[in-house]
This record gives C-alpha cells, structure tokens and sequence, in this order.
C-alpha cells in the first residue's frame, strides 16, 4: 500500500484532481478470462453519480467510464486495466476565496502544510470526486469474486436511524437514500431539505454487508481482513469511525454475549448461533456475512460563515459556496461498497496465492 | 504491508506463536544513529506484560527483550533491527481439548479453514501474546519521533465509562488499569474481580493521543494518516471498532457543530478552537493532537460452556480453561501506543521522503 | 515492486498495449513544488520515437505525452501524475498469422501458457511500444534529481564495437545510432542496412552513465542501487545482460586489478584511482559514476521464416511480417536512460527519507 | 521489495551482522502443510559454509541453523517462518585498522557516507555472512517448488573457464570448487593457492540452471521473471554482471541465429530447437531450462597493500589482514542456487494468485 495505490495482488491506482481533465485509476492484478466492458462498471458508477437527486451535489458529471486497456475481445488479459472518467462540469467559477483562505474541516490547510502549496479547485485531489475512481475499479474487483454479494445501505442520518425491524431489501434502491426502511427515508427526506435549506450538513452511518465471503480468506497478521477492511473505509473522504460486527457496541458485553456459538452444519460449514463477530476471527473470513459499519461527518462545505485563516495566516469568516452534498454520506454507499468489494478480490487472490 | 509486515518505509515483521521458543520483530529503515538499548524497549514491555496484578493472566513471563542486530556501540547503524523475547512460561498442559473442538469466538476454526491445521498451543499465532513484539517495535518507533508525546488510557470496561472531568494524567499508571479516573478504576476493580470469579470476560474501550506531530504527516490517498491508523489498530487482537477524533459521534453532528474553526496563531500553526477531527484533515496530520479509539471486545476464552463443534463436526460444549485475561482490553494500552506510534514513525519517514 | 509498478517512494506503474487507444503511466511519490510541462518530457519521448530514420521501425507515432493530473500552475503538486500517450498508428492488418501461431523468440507462447489466450494485435502488452511510458516517466525522474547527467550511448551493434580513444560526446546525438564513435557510426549504417534489405536483424550493447550521484544513495540489502538498475534493465524488451562497472571482466581479474584506490580528495569527496566497480559499493554509491553495460539481443520479429507451432500445436513456419526495427537497441538508449533515472530518483527519495 | 526484504508473496526479510550475536531471516507467505525441519535446511548451509577446505575463509562457523517459529509438528503453519543462525567464531581481532581507514572496494566508505557511521567488525551488514541467512531462506523455497531441479557450478574462475564438452554433473560435488569438468578443477587448485599464497584474490563466473520450471511463470512487466532473477543475483555480494540465456553474446547475433524455433511436442510443451532465451520470454517462463550465469569479481579482501584514506581524510596504504576467501565467487554457487530458488517459489504463488 503506497501512497496511491491500495492491495496487494489485486491492487489498484488512482489518479486525478476534481478540475483537471479526467481522474481515473488503473487495476493491476486482475486475473485473465474475466468478460468485461464498460457496461458492467457503469451501474455502479451511476449509483454513486452525483446530481441525480437534489439530495447530493448539483455538479452534473455523466461519469461515463472509458477502459483503455487490458481488455482484448471483451476478456481481460491479465495486464493492467487503464479506466478513466472524463470531468465535464468543471465550472469555471471564482475560486479565489478557497484560493486564499482555508476552509475549516477541509483538508486545504493541511495540504498546504504538507506540500507548500495546492491545487484549490474544488479541493484538487482531496475532493471526494476520486471516489469515482474507486467505484469504477470496484466493478471489476465485483467480477472476480461473482459469487460474493455485497450490499451497503445508510443506517443512520443526522443520528437518526433506521429501524431494523422494519428492514426491507426491496426498499434500498427505491429512494435516493439507499434506505432499507421507508419511514426512515420519508424522515431523512425533510431532515436533508432543512440542512440544505439551512445552509447546513448532516453527518450518516453507512452499514455493508457481504455474502458468500468463503471461511479461510484474510491474510494474518498485518492483512488481516478486517483490518484491510478497516483502513478501506477509513481512507474514505469524511470517514471517521469504521466498525466490524458489533464493534464498539461489543466493548460493553460480557464474554458469553459476545460468544458466536456453533453448531454441526453441512457443507458450507457450522451453523453459527450468531455473529456478533461480523464475520472475521482472526483476521480471517469465518463464512459467515461480512458486515462493516462506517460513519461520515457532516461535509465540511457549509454556506454558514466559519471563523478561519487566510494563506497569510491573517483571521477572516470563509461560507464555502459552491454545489456540494448536503449529506456526504449517503452518496457513499457505492464507495463503501467498492472499497469492500476490492479488498475481498485482493484476499481472495493473496488466498489462493498462498494456500492454492 | 505484506502479510506479517506493516509499514512502508519504517517497516517491521513479526514472527512466533505462543508457545514456541520465542516471539520476535524485524524493524527495518530505522534512520541511523539513534540511541538505542534493551533498556530503552524494556518499560514498554514491562507496561504489557501479564502476571503483574490479579486483572491479567497469570502467565509469567519476564518479557526481556534482546537486540540481535542493527545496533552498534550504542547506536543505530540503519540496518535490521531483530528484536527477540523469549517465550519463558510455556506450561506444558494438555491442549487435547482445543486441538480437537473450535473455542467459539476465537480464530480456531478459522485457521483450520484458511491453513487445513493449526498451531492450538496457546493460540498459536494468533495469540495476544504476539503484540509483545509490537510494542518491542513501538519503542524504536518512539526514538524516531522523539518530540511526539503518546499516551493511552481505559476510557471503559463493561460500558462503564469514565468521567473526562476527572481526567487525572498521574493517576493513569497509578492503578492497574490505565484508568484516568480513580473513581471509575475503584469500580473497575469490582467488575473485573465478579467478571474473573464467574468465568466470564469484559470488553474496553482504550483512548489514545499523540501530542507534537506536525501538520503535513499522512501520506494521501492510500497510506493516509488516519487509514493506517485504523488498519494499525483494527488488526489488533480483539479489536472490532476505530474512531478517529469524534468518530461515529460526528456522523450525528451538523456541519456547523463539527466544524473546527481556526483562528492566527503562533509559529507553530493555527489556534484551532476545536478538534472534532482528531488531528487528522485529508488523511494528513494539522497539527492538533491525533486522537484514536478503539473497541476490544470481551475475550472468547471463558470458562463457561458454550456450543460449540470438533474439527470432526460433531456437538460439543467446551469451557476454556487456562490462564487468561479477564478484560483484554486492559494490557491492549501499551499495544495501541506502540502501533500509533509505529505508524507516525513511518509517516515522518515517508514525509521527509517525499517533501524533504 | 508489483507486477506493473515499479520503485518503492518514487513509483510509476504502466498500462497499455501496443493497439488499444493509449498507453500511459502513474507516477506516484513525486515530490511538491517541481516546474513540469509536457515540454519538459516531449524531447526525451522524440529521442524514442520510431520512424524517424530508416534503421528503426516505419510506424510513426508521433508520441504526444499529456499530462493528465499532479500538476498545478505549472508545478507538481506531490500527487500523481497521469501521463498518457495515444497510439496513433495502429495499421488494421491482418493479425491472423500471427494470432494463430507463435512467433519464435517472442513473448506470444509464454503469454498464452501464463493467461490462456493474449491481444496478438502487435504484441500487446510486452510490444516494446510500453517502454514509451517508461520514457515518458523517466522524464519526470530526471527533474527530481537535476544535479545528476544520465547519457547513454551504443557501443556495439552485431558485435562490432565502438573504439574508446575516439569517443567523442558530441557525435552521439549526431548520428542515428547514438554512436559517440563516427567511424563506427559509419560501419553500422552498412551493417544496419544489409540485416534489413536480409530480412535480418542485429543485436546491440548500450552503455549508460550517470555523473554526479552523491556517495550514500543506495539502499541496502535488498533495495541495492545496483540490484534496482539490474532488475530495471534486465526488465526492458529484448535485453539479456546487465553489468556494473567491469562487470563479467572483473570476474577474470585479481584482486589488485579491480582495486579502486583512494586518496585525499576534496569536498565532493575522496580521489578515486580508478573505477571497477562502476560508482556502486555494497549496493551504495561511492560519488564515482554510475556505470551500466546493457546487452539488447536482436529483434525476432524478422522476414526470414522459422520453425514454429501453431496454437493448435501443429508445425508450420512463420516470417514476421510488418514494420520491426531492425536493431531494437539502437532505440533502448533513451529506454535506459529513463529506466536509470527512475531508480536514482527512488533511490534520492528513500536516501532522504531513512537517513534525512 | 523494501530495503531488506525480497519477494512479493514468498517473501523474506534477513537481519543480522557479521559479528554480532546471531543472524537470521523471516520467511513470510509459506503454503501451510510443507514438511520441513532444521534437516531440510543443513545440507544447503554446509554447502555454503566456511572453512571446509583450503580454498576458502578459515573462519571456522558451524553454521546451524534453527527454526524458532512458524513450523507444528513437523510442517509449516502459513505463519512467518523465523530462522536464525548465531555466530560462534567471531575472532576478538584488534579492528582498529579497519575502523580507522577505507579497504578500497569494500563497502565501508559507502557505508560511512550513507549512515553517518558503520559496524567495521568483519564488514558488519555488508560481510558476505548475510548470505548465509539466504541460504537458509533458498533451503524453504525449494521444499515450496518441489519439481523444480536447481543446479548451479563454478564456470570460471580468474578467466580461466570450463570445457562444456567435458561436463559431468557428478564432478560437481567432488571438488572443492562445484566445477563440473575435473580438469579444470586441477587447473584452479593451482591458481587459487598462488593468489592465496601471494595475498591476491581472483574473480569467478557462476552458471545455476533451474529444470521444471511450468512455462506461465513470470509476471511482466515489472516482476518479470528474469528481472527478478536479475535483481536477486546482482544484489549478492561481489556481483558485478548478470546474464540470462545467451546474455552479452546475443547481441553479436543475427536475429535467425538467435531464433529459438519450436516444433509440436507433448503434454510438457513445445520442442524447441534451441534455447539462446535461458527459458524466459517476455519475462514468462517458457518451460525450458532457466539458465542464469552471474560474474563475481575478486574480492576486495587482499594482503597486498591498497593506496586509501583514513575517516579524516588522511592518505594511507591498507593491507585487509585477517581470515578471507581467496576466490568469493566459489561459496558463491549456493548462494545463487538459493537466490533462484527464492524467486522461482515467489514467481509460483503470484501466478497461482492471479490465474489460479
């Protein structure tokens, strides 16, 4: 894992900035014989697309990805699968503001701290439109391990969640928050319009699970799957927590609570009484679903005047115009999912590798 | 990071299961000319080591850390270093009983499933007994960044939190459980005590800060300050959950309220007059304190029975016997230090790499 | 070093075939604050470019590099840099013969026997067309250490070898053979011209040197400066040998020939009597020259047919078709040049990062 | 490949110095279920090892090599696989000289450049003992590859070389200088003991080949096959050149006489006609024979007094006294041998990651 790319076998490299040309990101590794065009990416990338509601950012990006290699006669080769994703709605806006002043919560001043200067532009490399990127090579780490279901949906906005008992899978895709549960979505929908309308931004909890993770894949000790997993999500712009089964909840229960008893199953494996485990012991998939929590702050780009610094280091007020994602989160479903997605593809790989 | 190696330019491996003759780590890119003995490492050990009070296992074990190479008349040359600990307290009991039923909660069956068998002796390499070799680590990482000031504490055992109001910095190591609160560790010591009595085990919550690290660390998009954080922590024993400053606090926060304003402030940076963020904006350090927690679950070895199966499939209930914590959490303080400050060692190395 | 990336802190990683759309590279690790334009690496791509004399092949492209991304007013902004170039020239001939059988000597049966099938059309992946990324990146390489001249040079064609005692720094970029020798510039065009009008081909040695790399770059033992130039140019098409130094001669001399004495030298460091060992000791350069001897053997793309099987694995003779250089080295000197670039920059950066 | 570690999945990491108290190596990524105990590994090491006949260093090592982790009841676990060797003849020799001034060919100048400081004793982390940790790694590798047969030989030693009509595969084994034709072995006894008695040292030529290597091996383009071999053999100590196949003189060839033609063959592949390419194209094995050929120069370790500088800068002359090899490149056989090892058992699980 250096500085841009992330995995081991399967691994993958991204590139670009929110206002240059293009981003992109090319996949390395990736096994040959896989049938692969450009339709099978893009759903995923239009799930992530922003300005298909006016929940998210009203950036209007077709996010049309284009394979530039590794690709012969639709099968991959084998070697390196190049995709890029033009940027088309680079609004040629006044950026002098962001230019000159930091904005609070972003990563404008550490940036500059780190590098001497910064590319301004609609946060340049730090912006969350990298994530496309992600989503992209997250297609076809889907299509190296097709019988691994993966499926992420928002649990929680503005700390208010959804109620489990009333989960419906049916309902994720039917309402522009990936919500499983319709009332829930019916209360976000007016809780996203009055932060927008507020000039204001709310923080989400995104829940992924995946089915079908064979027991055996991790890599111990230092690629253990959940720890993998762990830094996966946490590189996600506006990620501050991830979790794995019960997570923090777990640090309050006793070690019988906690215990995910088994018992003789079949083929597929035991049957266990639970999974409080959320799938992983050791670092290594026990077969049961894979289930990841992660929480995304509130976007920092807020219309509401925050105190700050210029360049110069002088006091000013910064408001971050511009169009930006109310909730930052929920846009994040698919690249929860893609993170997930690539790590699995990378464990499988590392697996069969190291133990046929 | 490749399988039982972490870090990219401060990079160490570890190697040893529980009970076979000694446990190890190579640390390698350590800069040369730093001040080193087995004195300097040693604290840190004795800090992990169990047998010290009735609140650990009652392995024995002297933890005496030995330098095999990488030193000379004192110092760092720049070469491996092979730090080595002894395994002194190997009891020669009867493992019959795990080698053939899987402890539910624990890595066992999982082994089995990844490797087709398993060292069962005490865990193997799975077991907690392998982070002695972390924090021997973390102490050269220490030397490295010697203007950074790192400290962890128990925030909770068994969902019974501390009061930050009366966070008491020397009361930390003034009982046995790096508790900043003595009226909190007045009361852990009673839990833990009825936990240890009923055969039973209790989760924790550790809280850890760096202090003195500049902004500019982190090393954008995938070795990112607080990714490798959360993969550093995540892959720790009985780890299920990170947070990074507010973490899954924040996903409930409004823009306005998590927004960490900043006013001028001196040569040392920006007055930030918040740190929801924990120190880390971009996945690159601003200059505030790093602030990281983690969740430990309720360890799986307790003596009450649970269901469980025989690597032949077949019903079982099995109660772990044997010497073991009853709030793991408790000794995994000195580990989440040295994996933090494992991570800021090579991030500074990678900073001065790349920026000079 | 994986798979197609390459360098540890300075890292690039290639994509593309000889027939897709483009062909392009990710240099990851550079540092911040670099002035780069295109036209600071157009002119090494147009030292490569085929089809500009009528000793290397008839393609013609014309090897536009743009720079998609790590680049901001001017100067790098310490995040990658997407380089992508477009294959203009891709001649829609029939590939049959070469789809259906192996060409002798090519890379056409070890790809199908790796992938199970491969993009026939000009050799994909392993077409030497890919070393124009590696050009390409190098470019970039070379602004990172300004201090250091990186000149290549042939120094034999089919065996026939350039006189020393007329090496003239001039003449190598005066003629189209790189040659710093006229007269033999003048022998290798008879010779160059009589393989071609034969349908044959031509072997070639190139010569590589690198002034003004400060003793202590290096990274030893398994990041060895001389390892990396081994593995950088023993990893260009077509090339077989690599030497350091005298190499292979230094193995039939004593111990008192291949010494380098020293004496008092000046602030640049000691007087160095001689070079044997070609700037390297214990894989760290000792402030001599870098010296690399490369050995390219002759393109097996030829008119003349040879004995091969079909994939079916029947007999059958097969010529090679199309346009082929016919002295691939002559064109691998700015190749190694690049590839000597790329390890020296990595190996300033991993220099400053352990030892500041 | 990170300053001292080598392999992508089989991967090894050595430390140790030439007097400290041990040396050792961790072998990370092994397949589980291998048998494999301390007598696998002797027979490589006694190769290797010092002081078993005139014609190599005195210093009497016993060279033992344990096991401390990584392998239960008798096979390897999938865990890291810790080896260490201790060093039981460090002569108590008065350093003073070597502390003091620069052995002209010797790393130590380079050293001091690089770290500030260095270990003089016996050369410290440059000595050639390191590679005693290798030779144990290389023992692991071939138990990892089991059909795979690995053969190296001395070719030539101070120029003089083999006859290849004389070769005898028994011979090898018989002589004290792995030469495979036994007139030339009597020629050497000669040679050797006059550079010996004069205080003067000779270079040598090393041949390995490696038979059953599966064509599909390799993994292009920047872990190519040969690459990697490259990388492997020019970091050995005293290695200056490195060739695959027919090397430096490929490039005197035509591309007809280079051509390795084929013609239908059986189950095991192909019947080639000749194979100039040392069994690699395009990085990928070709399923024939590898053949790798490696120059050592003479060593630097001679009694003939050197002109040379002191720490301070000071003109002095040094004559390296103590106990050395005469002829390095002898001991070097089995290091090449496991240097290809390491690579060919790396090279089988990443193409057993990525095509199954």
């Amino acid at each position: 894992m250096s500085l841009n790319s992330f995995g081991h076998l399967f691994r993958f490299t991204t590139w670009g900035e929110s206002h240059g040309p293009a981003i992109g990101a090319v996949v390395d590794g990736c096994p040959p014989g896989i049938a692969l065009s450009e339709a099978d990416l893009q759903p995923w990338l239009d799930k992530r697309r922003p300005g298909t509601s006016r929940f998210t950012t009203q950036r209007r990006e077709p996010d049309q990805v284009c394979i530039l290699s590794g690709v012969f006669e639709g099968r991959t080769t084998g070697t390196p699968i190049s995709l890029m994703i033009e940027n088309a709605d680079q609004r040629s806006k006044d950026y002098s503001d962001v230019a000159k002043a930091y904005r609070p919560g972003h990563a404008d001043y550490a940036y500059d701290a780190k590098y001497g200067f910064r590319d301004y532009r609609g946060g340049g490399r730090s912006s969350a439109r990298e994530t496309a990127s992600r989503v992209a090579a997250g297609g076809v780490a889907r299509l190296v391990i097709p019988s691994v279901r993966i499926r992420g949906w928002v649990e929680a906005i503005g700390g208010d969640g959804i109620d489990y008992a009333a989960f419906d899978d049916a309902a994720i895709d039917a309402n522009p928050f990936f919500c499983p549960d319709p009332a829930a979505a019916l209360r976000w929908e007016a809780a996203v319009d009055a932060a927008r309308k507020a000039g204001s931004s709310l923080g989400a909890v995104i829940a992924c699970e995946a089915v079908g993770v064979p027991a055996g894949w991790g890599a111990p000790l230092y690629a253990k799957l959940d720890a993998e997993l762990a830094h996966a999500c946490m590189g996600i712009n506006a990620v501050k927590g991830v979790e794995i089964g019960d997570g923090f909840a777990a640090a309050a229960l006793t070690g019988e609570a906690n215990a995910d008893a088994m018992r003789p199953g079949d083929a597929d494996g035991p049957q266990f009484l639970a999974n409080h485990a959320g799938g992983i012991a050791g670092g290594i998939a026990t077969g049961q679903p894979i289930r990841v929590r992660v929480a995304f702050k509130p976007t920092s780009s807020i219309l509401t005047p925050v105190e700050t610094i210029t360049r110069d280091g002088a006091a000013t007020d910064l408001a971050t115009k511009g169009r930006h994602d109310p909730c930052v989160g929920i846009r994040g479903v698919p690249v929860v999912e893609a993170m997930v997605a690539l790590v699995l593809a990378d464990q499988f790989l590392l697996h069969r590798g190291q133990c046929g």
